[in-house]
């Protein structure tokens, strides 16, 4: 197996480098850290390009499972001191692995079709809260997520952390306004907008039929252009001099009400 | 108006201090950042020990309206350097304000009589976790929060800032596990656990009596004991396949399921 034990490695600073996401968007993939995240990636069947592995751990058999998995998809296995995997980490108690996958870039168009539930998020800006968000939506089952606009990166190392795995279940894509409003009534999804412009309680609507949620930024909400294409503004209510809720929050409080009025199937 | 300069001050080293658990209980304090909070803090009538004001922002008419507020309820009121702030909070981009409040350590017996609708936690590790569902239950209008055991502290810097101010809002009790059991029984709340091992959809509880939610922690959810307690054990469903979802996310689905079914009123 190769081994590689210096920081200045050509391979290893541009896994490093994936923290940034130019570098990401210029090499097309992502990190992932940990022996669960990873496996979950294989299982489902994401291409692996790199695939560290600490030197110490390299007997444990679960570890070396991951190992031979990866290999045999093609990955480049390679054995490291713990600390390197912990400066590309940037924690103190390091995991055991970490790897480089191949992104999927998907389109709205090549996205199974707009049957089902869906939800859209625009211009999220922090991606602990996407990665939370994303994991929700795939215990939640929906059909996938639309991110719209300038969002962060749902590939970033925070995001993908908080996903929790999710990240390699729940398809994810991005999309321009304009592309995304095209989409939808090409699609015939009912828009329901969630703000705190609302005027409908959020519970109050028939979400029967094939439907897309739509939540905005933390800070400024949606846009006039989308809330008024929605089909129905709705509110989550808040007591009487509460702030607003977490979008996060928001989130999963309006696309668990969508599952319970179908009876969670 | 008092003027210290110096990171060394003890003043400015007691304010520092309050980052570590141990010396916010020592002293009964704890730090609230900005003036939205800070704002909130006095608005509710909490004790407030020390404010300290970058002194380029003295002359702007909202932050010398809280200067002269916190002077009349009593508080100490410092202008610094901004950087000293920025020491401080360990933030790059430091706020105009911050201050030490004395923190209100609530015992169940004191806190309003069981009636309502009330949210219990069993040893929330991650107190960004605990700010956000304070957040989320301020929102809720639930009548208060009891952590239980060995509970992340919700005075700590991340908690109060995830809190966005609902930490001045929501009654909060910190209980032993007997001490909760204890409670519930004489104010005959009905228990009822969200649980991986839940057996009942969490919507299929009928929630118009006086009741109790119980979530456990993060990692372990809730142990036995506490399990065996409840008079319902729910569990909020789930894709096949998807791993579980957050702490926060569960409570809110959970919570709002609650006041739903009361119509928000």
């Amino acid at each position: 197996m190769e081994k590689i034990t210096s920081l200045t490695n050509p391979t290893i600073k541009r896994l490093k480098s994936l923290d940034r996401k130019k570098n990401r968007n210029e090499t097309g993939l992502f990190l992932a850290e940990g022996a669960r995240l990873i496996a979950q990636g294989l299982k489902n069947n994401w291409q692996i390009d790199t695939l560290l592995v600490a030197e110490s751990s390299m007997d444990r058999p679960h570890i070396a499972q991951i190992a031979s998995d990866a290999l045999g998809a093609g990955g480049r296995i390679i054995s490291v001191p713990e600390r390197l995997i912990a400066k590309i980490t940037k924690k103190d108690n390091a995991q055991n692995l970490i790897a480089a996958f191949v992104q999927k870039s998907l389109k709205l168009d090549i996205l199974p079709p707009g049957e089902g539930r869906w939800v859209a998020l625009f211009e999220v800006r922090d991606p602990g809260n996407l990665g939370t968000i994303v994991r929700t939506l795939d215990c939640a089952g929906v059909t996938g997520l639309v991110i719209i606009g300038n969002c962060c990166d749902p590939y970033s190392v925070e995001a993908v952390r908080a996903s929790m795995g999710s990240v390699f279940d729940l398809p994810v894509a991005h999309a321009s306004t304009e592309a995304f409003l095209e989409w939808r009534l090409r699609t015939q999804l009912a828009l329901i907008g969630v703000s705190v412009n609302g005027s409908q309680r959020h519970d109050y609507v028939d979400y029967s039929n094939n439907i897309c949620l739509l939540l905005g930024n933390e800070q400024s909400g949606l846009p006039q252009p989308l809330e008024d294409a929605c089909d129905a503004l709705t509110l989550i209510p808040m007591r009487g001099g509460a702030d607003s809720l977490n979008l996060a929050q928001a989130t999963a409080i309006a696309t668990y009400e969508v599952w319970r009025q179908r009876d969670f199937s």
